[in-house]
């Protein structure tokens, strides 16, 4: 294996025992052990447990925010940039399920720096949503309920998604990305019936 | 302090340092200290730092639990009921904010027997929303979407409450409650395009 191949394991090591033991009860010689790698071959790579966390949420957080980039740009309307934004969350979640699992629940365990960095790329995923759902409003698309409470509303349901959703289970990829845009998009009552939600 | 009123000092300063240090990195000494008690006189209220995590979840999801309960049999259709529930699960977040962070967070901490004790209070809420969900499909007035995705969904939302909504904030309760319904019950799109979300 050269050394990015080592680092990737290493990496995928600890974002399947993170997520499934927690951070606390996880050692950095179970995640060498799992990587089939030496412990002082894993500290070559990374310098604390920490670290391990803060990498490997990084890497998460990085991927789903560049996805959502470039599927914000290459649509063509808010409404197509939402669900582009909704299909490559789904996509990052199933490539990468363990990860999000540490993004939703072991990232508490950083210290400030590396909790700060975190959460300013987490910030910038929730900016770009909240600048779509704007761009929809004022063109005339979207309810105009406050941007920041639907961004968030949107972002639970997708980051929910790791706690049920089983990829191998009865409801398919396609048929769950439909009804989800569906939920999201339109609600779930079939005759709307326009209220007023300002006050 | 009686007995009562100590146990719930006790579970309530469980429930603060847990959500904001982590289970893991929790001492019961700590909780003791929070709670003003003794360490002995504690463990004369619970047996192990576990079981003031189970007690605690425990507690949380019995009162959204029984709360949404009464919503759904005090309300009229399950529009209404639908409402009722998320009001109520609101409300249980307004109230103990700290033991919903324990329920998203810190329950997988739990050993498998006590965690399958709270998966099956979940479980039971989780169909009760399911089952208001398919009567309102029933009766005509839900779209035929699949009703354990628009439940988890619905789920999602109210529990991702805890990750960014202040109650001192910009939002009101009764604004966020409102927008809540309609995001979740008729979406965020002004003009419904129905759609074949079946397939």
């Amino acid at each position: 294996m050269g050394r990015q191949t080592r680092l990737g394991a290493v990496m995928e090591s600890a974002a399947e025992l993170f997520s499934a033991r927690g951070f606390a009860a996880t050692s950095v010689r179970a995640v060498a052990a799992r990587a089939e790698i030496s412990t002082a071959g894993l500290y070559y790579h990374i310098a604390t447990k920490e670290d391990l966390l803060f990498r490997t949420c990084q890497g998460a957080i990085g991927e789903i925010l560049g996805g959502a980039r470039q599927a914000v740009s290459g649509a063509a309307d808010p409404v197509a940039q939402l669900r582009g934004v909704m299909e490559n969350h789904f996509s990052s979640f199933q490539r990468q399920p363990h990860k999000l699992v540490l993004l939703n629940r072991e990232v508490h365990h950083l210290s400030p720096a590396p909790r700060q960095a975190i959460a300013v790329l987490e910030r910038q995923y929730l900016e770009l949503v909240r600048g779509v759902i704007r761009r929809g409003q004022k063109a005339g698309l979207f309810k105009p309920l406050d941007a920041s409470l639907v961004a968030f509303s949107l972002l639970a349901v997708l980051n929910g998604l790791e706690g049920w959703y089983d990829p191998a289970g009865r409801v398919s990829r396609h048929r769950l990305l439909a009804q989800m845009a569906e939920i999201t998009l339109s609600g779930i009552l079939k005759q709307t019936k326009p209220e007023q939600a300002d006050g």
